[in-house]
């Protein structure tokens, strides 16, 4: 990816934790392609706005506040990956169009592509033949 | 936006012929936001990639290769709006959501979003109800 953002950070710590029970500054720096330095340079910036916890020389906690946004960061991400997959897309494309696109929609489309996948599980028709058009 | 991609540049030479028969220098770099010596360098680069006909002291033109392309990235542009508007994105929102993740979806995606449009249309219903959700 390029330059990952705050939300990439705290969106890898949150997974991290939910995988292993930690987050470690060497795991995150491995998992988003950067130098460990950036992910400590990153952590104090997230610490002073209240997202993370950071000691030096003690792996990554996240406060309230930064749970709170984590959960949301992955829920999107999520439900991104399932509308890809509803729609068609191939599975080889999906990890990074998500990738690519979830740090620049607004909620509001969020929202709404959240509602759509819903109408889409409940419409099982109407995806068998958007499904049909893929074969012209 | 952020640093605008050569995509960017292209999509924009391209809607400036298309409105006004030519495209400056001066006008795409107030369009993209940028200083027109950052214009002048990406036109550099698209020449030399046969994309852009540049000439000092001149407008822009397109090569056919970049005609072709200006189109199909306008083409994408368009339909991403047309998706957004059609799940019920607030309008003040369309504009940003679509600049932001034009450059990050593969064409694989676009394909399946663009057929996504096409059975939207068609099934009046699927969309009413869809709409419906946004009430809860
Ligand atoms: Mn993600
Ligand atoms: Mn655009």
């Amino acid at each position: 990816m390029a330059t990952p953002s705050m939300e990439d950070y705290i969106e890898q710590i949150y997974l991290q934790l939910e995988a292993k029970g930690e987050a470690r500054v060497s795991d995150v720096a491995e998992a988003l392609s950067v130098l460990p330095s950036s992910v400590t340079k990153m952590a104090q910036r997230l610490h002073r706005e209240d997202y993370v916890i950071y000691e030096r020389y003690r792996g990554l906690e996240l406060t309230e506040k930064g749970l709170k946004f984590g959960e949301k960061l992955v829920r999107r991400h999520d439900l991104l990956e399932q509308f890809l997959r509803i729609i068609g897309v191939e599975e080889h494309n999906i990890y990074g169009d998500v990738e690519g696109i979830e740090h620049h929609l607004s909620w509001n489309a969020m929202d709404r592509i959240t509602d759509l996948v819903a109408a889409m599980k409940d419409d099982t028709e109407f995806v068998r033949k958007l499904k049909e058009r893929q074969d012209f």
